[in-house]
């Protein structure tokens, strides 16, 4: 279970409300008043917590589990050990995501600003937000309310931050625009100069940067990410957008809702990415491209085309995954037989 | 055109004052005193602004642009919309380039150590240099004129830093000598160990890294990027070299004059990249290998030999582009025909 | 030799103290009463400075090395240049690690709390421990005994940390427990969420990361590099584990002991590494994988599969080693005849 360490704890909660707070149905023979302590895995969970079900790869673990009770589709309840109470929902995990925040909701933080917090000329800040320990905040600059801003942050000059946000330690926020309830993790740089130059053999002419960065709301930012901001016009990060760590974002990129750009990702300067677009593990993206709605671009794969929406892509460079397969199969074979 | 919040404006100026300014010609029929206030992309420009064009990609933008003025090549002004000025060079982007710095002068900073930095023992800050918030400046470090260092910088002891140089918010400089006019972005992580050992079954021994890092003039490197120092010897950066966000240079590598290495490279120990390298992103050059001047390695390559001066690679394991483009073909027509 | 504005120097030593320092053995001839001042790379030594060979490629260096002393192994001893006396070692890199560290042991560093360093309330330092300036170490943490904590680094509540522990300036460790003898470069991030939601087109639902980060003793992590927190249950580092820059360890990953990390690799989530397994730049592991002890893995691989141990594999996808070299040469082949 969650650290105490760490993670302080509500509950106890019983089995009838914890049903009720995911509307989860209660399986056959379960005791309503049974009572949970916490949340823990499959092969981790005692009787006193209660763990989920969701991959099918899994049930293995949910076949040998401890759990007290457990959150489960109800295709796969049959597979459940004596002793394990079972939810049953449609959709286990989202319910589980849920249960955990009940147990362990994210901790308030206490509004105020750190006496060595710098607070330059004209900036504003909102009512119930934090400012940690050595956050500099330029001038002019604006904090919504409720937001917590990490020690050793900076906010540069004019910025805008709306409600609810939150900046992990050692951020810097320059030349930017973020909406409501955003997450921004440490270390992350948003708004700096993008890579801008016309190139000559007397010496590269840098190009003034005079754009800036918009992240809509509810967008999350992954640790040591960096986010340039636009040479004219803007980088726009749309709203529910999901970003990992190490992930590069040229200047200019646009990239729509509800899009999953996973870990160590490069998007080049100009790109524009639809909505609800999935971006695997190191992919690249080189600049100028369209990449439609719904998109998939598989893992480490280079992309050099634009994507029609839907489509799904691998490969270096990518192409339709069908291709892809294909081609590798294809090899596979061929060497096989050369080698034999 | 750039958001007042954050960019200050001068002007207006007249075209003529823009064409002398980057030495332009004015095209047939525009009126020589008409004024423009700022700077705008094709498809954003107003009657007020002056936009540019350089890529034919863009043509369509160019014929349906708003801009009031526009810098163009002499071959393609004939696809000028009616009621944009022209101002005819032979390199719109370098001329643009101008303009946006004339209408958007790089502000400037105030001089002077801000109360909360920290000058250790012996160290030395040169005339007009800013000294932001949270600083600390090691012992005996040298810090040239006109430079600005940013909010939470650490410079290290004895680190040599020349005139003009710009240090991002958070970044972090140690066994460093570095040139003037040298612009490192927020979280740039300079002189650390480089990732050295000896190997063995009892544990890895760590090897002393006993060199520096050497950085020339006029080098710009990107957010988050990561320099080691070497283990015996420097490692160095050539002047004029622009290095992108989230870059790996790793221990006794030597990267030429003017080189263009692209977000997320990774070079590893004691490789040595002539003058005038390309370098695409994603791009990873194993140790001790030489890469002649002028060679383009494109982007996601894997670099495991020499590359000799001016050759232009691709692929994993990198090779000559035609080559590399012939079997992307080859193995595409082969998997059709199974296909089928 | 290593720049004395930097390095601090010991000595001189003898050739015979260097020898048995080292347990190497004084070549023929070679006076033991000789003294040296310091280290260098074979094409850098002087006559009063030790280098090394190892590695076959340099034995042309070697030949022309003015170095006053080396160490090699016996059989390569017959190549050294008149001049160069000799230490005979059967591991000459690690003979020189230790060499290189008798003339520049790593300064020892003054310990207290710098006055502008915050301690929370509840905060345990240990003896001899250097806690630097804007450092902020939260409620509740523990530090061990002789370690130095740099500038602007965060440890968070609760936090726990062994003894003779280094952390460099502006790194954030939260929900953590490091080990012994752990070094962290800068702009580490350990700790924050792990990248976790459930999917959905109304919206992506973060799931709570409640678990911690475990990093084992002898650990060393690269600038920059981030180890996400594990959603429930630990990220778990192994002892003697080496970590290069810019690496990205998702939530839950399981690393063995001694293992070989090298920059901007990337680990998926909830994958499980064995001991002494070596990853190679740049590469990618997907989620739930099982890699074996002792498997090897090539430079930009993209592993998708569980690797067994003892395995090498390259490419991408990743195949053991012979076979993809088989199909890259195959390929090169058919495209040339085609070609021809």
């Amino acid at each position: 279970m969650a650290d105490p360490r760490f993670y302080p704890v509500n509950g106890p909660f019983s089995l009838a409300q914890l049903a009720e707070a995911v509307g989860a149905e209660i399986g056959a023979d379960a005791d309503p008043d049974r009572l949970f302590g916490g949340v823990a895995a499959l092969d981790q969970a005692g009787p006193g917590e209660v763990s989920f079900l969701e991959d099918r790869r899994l049930l293995p673990a949910f076949r040998n589990t401890r759990a007290g009770a457990c959150v489960v589709r109800p295709d796969m309840a049959g597979e459940a050990p004596a002793g394990t109470a079972l939810l049953l929902s449609t959709e286990p995990h989202r319910a589980f995501a849920k249960l955990a925040a009940a147990f362990h909701p994210m901790p308030e933080w206490e509004a105020g600003v750190h006496p060595t917090a710098i607070l330059e000329t004209g900036a504003r800040i909102g009512d119930g937000t934090r400012i940690e320990a050595y956050a500099v905040v330029g001038a002019d600059a604006e904090i919504g309310a409720g937001c917590c801003i990490g020690p050793h942050v900076v906010v540069g000059r004019g910025c805008v931050i709306g409600s609810g946000v939150m900046v992990g330690a050692g951020a810097s926020l320059l030349f930017c625009r973020i909406g409501n309830r955003v997450i921004i993790h440490p270390g992350v740089r948003i708004g700096q100069d993008g890579y801008g130059y016309v190139l000559g053999s007397a010496g590269h002419l840098k190009v003034p940067q005079l754009g800036g960065v918009v992240i809509d709301d509810d967008v999350e930012i992954g640790a040591n990410t960096t986010v340039d901001r636009g040479a004219l016009g803007d980088t726009v990060i749309g709203a529910g957008t999901k970003i990992d760590n190490l992930v590069q974002i040229g200047h200019n990129v646009r990239i729509g809702r509800g899009c999953m750009v996973v870990s160590q990702v490069g998007i080049s300067g100009s790109t524009t990415i639809g909505d609800f677009v999935m971006i695997a593990g190191q992919a690249g993206l080189s600049g100028h491209l369209k990449v439609g709605d719904g998109a998939r671009i598989g893992a480490q794969s280079g992309i050099m085309r634009d994507i029609p929406p839907g489509q799904t892509v691998f490969g270096y460079p990518a192409m339709p995954y069908k291709q892809y397969m294909r081609q590798v199969a294809l090899l596979a074979r061929l060497a096989q037989k050369k080698g034999s």
